[in-house]
């Protein structure tokens, strides 16, 4: 092994190579709750795409498993170590190599976080609008997770805004796909397959990604509903209006509590509205032009008001503005509030009130708290699981998976499987699929040095 | 072979199966100018998922292979039959399952036309936005070239619209990918590895695909130019607008004048106006309120005059329909006229002007006529290139996908590869890229059997 040390260090230069005891705890887990860390061997940090390669080939060589990872900030494993594996660190590939307003996209490096990146596009007059919430999310994890956010019922999910990819092949092989442009039908897309792949089947070194013009002007309702179908009800019909919100989520009045709580929030929400009510729906509109907006926005409070809603606030831009951000937070009022998992199943969105009701009989059955928020627009529940025996958690996620499945929904929306969901995925995936998803992870990884353990168990002999 | 016929009869049925002579020449051949057709022993057209399933299980037993047709609109030849292979038409599978106002989806089967699906969706003031000019395509040819149109520039291409699959595997597994909501993060993006793999992959026998309302109001402008750099840069002004166009077209001064004579269509510009134009911009805006679109098609029409128009036309209700709808047939059109060869270049936008002036110099080096038109937001160009020596036109068309691929584009945005441009692409594409594929492939399709020779060369032994 002291072989294989020098040799990383011989590639990523001696300051960059961690190992050994010398690594930081921070390296072995990601934000997933309920997961054992695991310990590496190495932490590397390249530079660039042409040591990027150096250490695959390497860990190919010796069979080394690699796990990628941005900020860590993922919630279901997939940058957890493998145990004496090699992690491939970002953090200093992390800059935002061009931003070209002609074309309208940037082309930034997997470590750039999301704050990093709204700030060189506002610069510009242009904006990414993928925000899973999280701003110091690196855009490479976002790539590995597919990663969604409260903007995607407008703009789309990572998939949507990525347009190409520098990735390194287990073999050290350095692909570029797709390019600048929206569209391309010249081969198989591997653009697309490696989005969402959460390190399983490439290491992406540079990200393209579309940018739109940043609008200038927000505004922010809020609708308390007394009765959850309602909320539910209300959603497909604003969609179909054609106001084009870029925020749609519904919030539960526990989840509500919860964040103006610990944001120390105050909404101007008389008590007995606030204590009628089961859930809230939160409606972002934006524009270019003021007076448009406001029109949209009385159009939007009048719909609300048909649709049932107790009340219509219109939040000024500060309590707006704190009300997003406590949303955003709502993962760490979650952790601090002792959760046990964090989840985000997606279902369609006529099936969330159906959903929602057996999540919580499921929840009840087991003596077990699920409470949450989501993405209402796109049928993306998160719910916060409070149950600490392992065992009755574990019937209680397969339950809740299961059924929204059964639904016609996935596991996940935005988080990935990682680690934490994966026997669940394995149980409840057709097998003709899965089998067919570890014929394409050969295909990229046959000595299966890439996030071995990620999405499905290695099997022997691979 | 006797025995291949009675069995593919038994799953279909006898009046569903066509054999040797039986088989009416349009099947032997898609739209794509150029190409020699291919006889088919058999075309067999199945009802359900499970008469795909079991065709593909019989050809995988006789090492049949298969080629996909919908509409055989194709324009590079991937629903050209295998000489002596099965062609799996899917003219009876043309119904449109569900249309989803909850959801805002539609379910259709891959027969449905893009015309019947707009009749559809619009009883539900609904539409499905991808609009390739070809109305008469199939959703299932749209899916499997990744088709795009003129209203990408808005909406996005076909893999931006298709949010889900059922889909037949080479081996007859059935699977069903993604499903009715915008996002999933569970597992390897199949819908979209399927998408754009022009049949090689998996025959999809039912799409999900994404519906936005339908906007009342829309309105066209036409802007003539004198100096095609000068279209070329105003093109990422006007999506730094936010007036987020649905139609951003380019055409050039011949195409113009070839489209609007074959359509006998009187646009009102004068004379003198026409002949100092190069080029000419179309601009299609829509919103859900008319006052606002009166509005904006001022601040578009001012805009315009600002980047060197030298005129701004608003067209009426029917002319700019015929405008529309003659720019959507300028391919027929330029068949008409005699083209070799249409292709359908994608470059990023800001390199369209100098792509096009080299593609120019590259035609008249070898005495070839080189014009177009194009989806300029996308960067997507469409060239009609007459030159009737086929060793010119491969030599020309090579060093137009080589500049194209040289700024950073793709040989094609829309129309796919096909066998038409399988060697260009070949020799152009990243051998890597393409060894991956051909692993991908495989992964999909042990046998070979679903469209060899589309894409790659079939390998002895594979």
């Amino acid at each position: 092994m002291g072989d294989v040390a020098a040799r990383l260090a011989e590639i990523v230069g001696e300051k960059n190579l961690l190992a050994g005891d010398a690594i930081p705890e921070d390296y072995t887990h990601d934000e997933g709750l309920s997961l054992e860390p695991g310990k590496p061997a190495y932490v590397a940090k390249p530079a660039s795409a042409d040591e990027v390669s150096a250490l695959l080939k390497l860990a190919t060589e010796h069979s080394l498993a690699v796990t990628a990872r941005g900020s860590g900030s993922g919630l279901s494993g997939a940058a957890r170590p493998s145990e004496n594996g090699l992690v491939v660190s970002f953090e200093r590939m992390n800059a935002v190599l061009e931003v070209d307003t002609e074309n309208h996209v940037a082309i930034v490096q997997p470590g750039v976080t999301l704050s990093e990146l709204d700030e060189k596009t506002a610069a510009a007059d242009l904006t990414y609008t993928v925000y899973p919430g999280e701003l110091s999310a690196s855009v490479g994890g976002n790539v590995g997770t597919n990663a969604g956010g409260m903007r995607a019922v407008k703009y789309g999910v990572t998939r949507n805004n990525v347009l190409g990819l520098q990735a390194v092949l287990a073999t050290g092989e350095i692909i570029r796909t797709g390019g600048k442009s929206a569209k391309t039908s010249t081969g198989y897309d591997l653009t697309q397959l490696i989005i969402g792949s959460e390190g399983t089947l490439a290491l992406a070194t540079e990200v393209i990604v579309k940018l739109h013009p940043r609008l200038a002007h927000s505004a922010t309702l809020l609708a308390p509903f007394t009765d959850f179908d309602k909320v539910m009800a209300a959603v497909p019909e604003i969609i179909s209006s054609g106001l084009a919100p870029h925020i749609l989520e519904y919030i539960d009045a526990f989840t509500m509590a919860a964040i103006t709580y610990t944001a120390e929030l105050a909404l101007g929400i008389p008590d007995t509205v606030r204590d009628a009510s089961q859930a809230y729906l939160v409606v972002g509109l934006e524009g270019r032009d003021s007076d448009r907006l406001d029109a949209d926005v009385e159009i939007a409070g009048g719909l609300l008001s048909e649709l049932g809603a107790t009340d219509v606030y219109v939040l000024e831009g500060p309590s707006a503005r704190k009300l997003i951000e406590a949303r955003e937070k709502a993962f760490w009022t979650a952790k601090a509030a002792g959760a046990d998992e964090v989840i985000d199943v997606v279902v369609p969105r006529s099936e969330m009130s159906k959903f929602l009701t057996r999540a919580k009989e499921l929840g009840t059955a087991s003596e077990s708290g699920v409470v949450g928020c989501g993405h209402a627009g796109d049928g993306n529940v998160h719910l916060v699981v409070f149950q600490k025996d392992a065992t009755k958690r574990h019937a209680l996620l397969r339950g809740i998976f299961a059924f929204a499945v059964e639904v016609g929904g996935a596991i996940s929306g935005e988080h990935g499987i990682g680690v934490a969901k994966k026997d669940h995925f394995l149980a409840l995936e057709d097998p003709a699929k899965v089998n067919l998803m570890r014929r394409l992870k050969k295909s990229f990884d046959p000595a299966g040095i890439l996030n071995p353990g990620i999405l499905f168990d290695p099997v022997l002999g691979e």
